[in-house]
């Protein structure tokens, strides 16, 4: 079965991001990713089901680091509020050291209709996982799967401003500024008109 | 190639439905449902590109009705309100003499992860079109994005809801109680505690 090889899974991702840039997603083989990173196929299919795995490869952490911060907020706090907990955590991966790689991933996933397919089946397993962290905490459906609606929207539009080409605002900055809006949206206000 | 086939689509898709409840997604093949249907199998994949799409067939229907929906508000209609009209033509395809079929579809999605991808999918193609003709109404960006975002989880909850088993209130009423408990959840009040 072959030795255990450190850090194989992030040295294909990192292969397999570069050359998805550089030639499109659909263009590339695991085989010529594997070769990237100097490991073999054998090694690629031993951690990632799929090419489209290999973009969303640390969806696990990424899930346990939302529901941890959901988890984390005091006793008391209202669903919303943990639900925001949750997001705040996130911005651990969202750091501006991060920003041109998360670009560059994003352009990938962009440009990929089954990428983007993916990428919403992962953020609706985000949204139950929440769900599921707020009925822990004592708030019961409808509100919990209610609350883990909103906060997967905050995330979804602060993740694709923060993204953005231009973009400088930190992601937590960004979260607010789209609290705010749906907050106006949702609620009435100025930015609602 | 071949004959128009009147109604073909509809056959494959009732024959499709009737088969996967029965058997599974998996365990059932493009020829099976043709022949189910007293079609050929080159017939499905003239209206079909795979097994997915059958479920999800009516998907353009669906979008320009809810898009009609948010053009037809009056002028002067807020955003929130506009994507609540789409909301709201869509209960067109949410009738008591739809439920049992949409119920039994919806136990086919619900059991198989590659349907849900293509379900979340579907309604992200929806949430940009709503975006889009909101921006056509003058509402622009970030509004438009938020807003056809809440609307899309809005009719997510308010039809898995309307799907569920013992249910019997109409898709409007549900769309009602969901918006209801949305608004107290991001915006404060008896339900959000």
């Amino acid at each position: 079965m072959g030795r255990w090889t450190p850090g194989a899974a992030e040295r294909l991702q990192a292969a397999g991001i570069e050359l998805f840039a550089a030639r499109g997603f659909e263009q590339v083989t695991a085989a010529e990713i594997a070769a990237a990173a100097g490991l073999t196929q054998r090694t690629f299919f031993r951690h990632f089901a799929d090419k489209r795995e290999l973009v969303f490869r640390g969806q696990e952490a990424f899930v346990a680091t939302a529901v941890g911060g959901v988890l984390a907020a005091p006793a008391g706090t209202g669903p919303l509020d943990c639900v925001l907990a949750g997001v705040a955590a996130l911005s651990l991966f969202f750091t501006d050291e991060r920003r041109p790689w998360s670009r560059l991933r994003q352009g990938i996933i962009d440009a990929e209709p089954a990428l983007q397919e993916r990428e919403r089946h992962k953020l609706a397993g985000l949204a139950t996982e929440v769900a599921a962290a707020l009925r822990r905490r004592g708030h019961d459906d409808p509100v919990a799967r209610t609350a883990a609606e909103v906060g997967t929207a905050v995330l979804g539009l602060a993740f694709g401003r923060w993204v953005a080409d231009g973009e400088d605002r930190s992601f937590d900055e960004l979260a607010a500024v789209v609290l705010a809006e749906l907050r106006a949206v949702v609620c009435g206000g100025p930015a609602g008109a």
